[in-house]
């Protein structure tokens, strides 16, 4: 047990897809809460390059990324409770690998990009780019998914979990911001894959419920508008 | 023969890693060579969220993102040529792949800055991200190589390539604008690593030699200048 440490706290995405991959793979593991705002001496010392969480620790061998971690948990527990993460099909992986560099590289940083908006149109552009994404995504889903319920088909895959880690996220900031961002309308595929998703058991057992998500990204909000009012003074 | 091309030119150091790859895997491809500033009808279609090289077509489906392609090269190839580019230990591969993703999101990204600056403070800045980011990757090769020629120990593994990309760019950087960045008194175990992934076979064959790198970053550095100016007025 003590040989599988995880840093962070569930509030991150990226902590998050590392504790539904453990989830999924009922793999048992000591979470070192890490508190928003500070950093740990444990932390700075595991992830000197980035100072970031998650940090994995196996063996008391650190290893940092989100992305990265995924994929070392799915290639050492590779049986383990739900099996493989990654699809079996190398075009498959590839697809799900591309998606998740997608999602990171542009669709939560736009996602935030709304929280931080100063004026009414740098949100309407941001919330214009989170749709876009979102059918992308759509598109995506339909090819992977093949008329089942999860981008892994049957069963949650690497892309489910790279992604899925959002949808609270999402959904919390549609309503606090009042923006329709994964409407059913639009895109009817990724609605019901999160809805699944969310309801999923693996998933159930580790996500933050909405309400304490809303509250930290009402702190968020109050805090990125302080910063946007001291920059400008 | 025609159900592998890479749409890219080598001039582009992430096209020039599948390029590696592929020549360490001893695959045989179509090069779709794609002119600077212009997007062809292929990869417009073939790359529609990014619309960027390389784009690697297998069987006529497209995969796209240097990273995600060499992955996907190294599973269906696994045992061609020079054999797996990711190492057999999981725990190296997490390092490999951690390692990539800095150079990506932060080492090549700051030597650009080199290129870009439109200050003398601001490319000091960024030379100074470069030389610190050297110096992780210096420890990082002592970790990995274990007194060994590369980072894959005797022989190139994934990090090899996915960092020796940008070993000839380095040096035309350090020429053309009288910088340090990979001296060896300050890194000498990568500076060594450097100069034998330069003179690898497999390399050889396919990287660009520096008096062309030299005439592209040239012709970028005078297109950035101009773009400076143009935005000035």
């Amino acid at each position: 047990m003590a040989d599988v440490k995880l840093i962070g706290s569930p509030l991150s995405p990226y902590v998050l897809r590392v504790m539904i991959t453990l989830s999924l793979k009922k793999v048992e593991y000591e979470l070192l809460q890490e508190k928003f705002g500070e950093k740990s001496e444990l932390l700075l010392k595991s992830n000197p390059v980035y100072k970031k969480i998650p940090v994995f620790i196996h063996h008391d061998r650190p290893i940092c990324e989100s992305a990265v971690i995924v994929e070392y948990i799915d290639e050492v527990w590779p049986e383990s409770g739900c099996g493989a993460i990654l699809p079996a099909d190398a075009y498959h992986r590839a697809l799900h690998r591309f998606w998740t560099f997608y999602v990171d590289d542009k669709l939560f940083p736009s996602l935030v990009a709304i929280g931080r908006a100063a004026t009414a149109e740098g949100k309407a552009e941001a919330v214009e780019r989170v749709r876009a994404g979102h059918l992308l995504l759509e598109e995506a889903f339909v090819e992977l998914s093949e008329g089942k319920a999860f981008f892994g088909g049957d069963r949650l895959a690497y892309l489910d979990v790279m992604f899925g880690c959002f949808v609270n996220w999402i959904k919390e900031v549609e309503e606090f911001l009042s923006v329709e961002l994964l409407d059913e309308a639009t895109t009817p595929a990724l609605h019901g894959w999160a809805a699944r998703f969310r309801e999923h058991e693996a998933v159930k057992e580790v996500m933050p419920d909405r309400g304490t998500v809303l509250e930290f990204f009402k702190f968020l909000h109050a805090m990125w508008a302080k910063e946007a009012a001291d920059a400008k003074n």
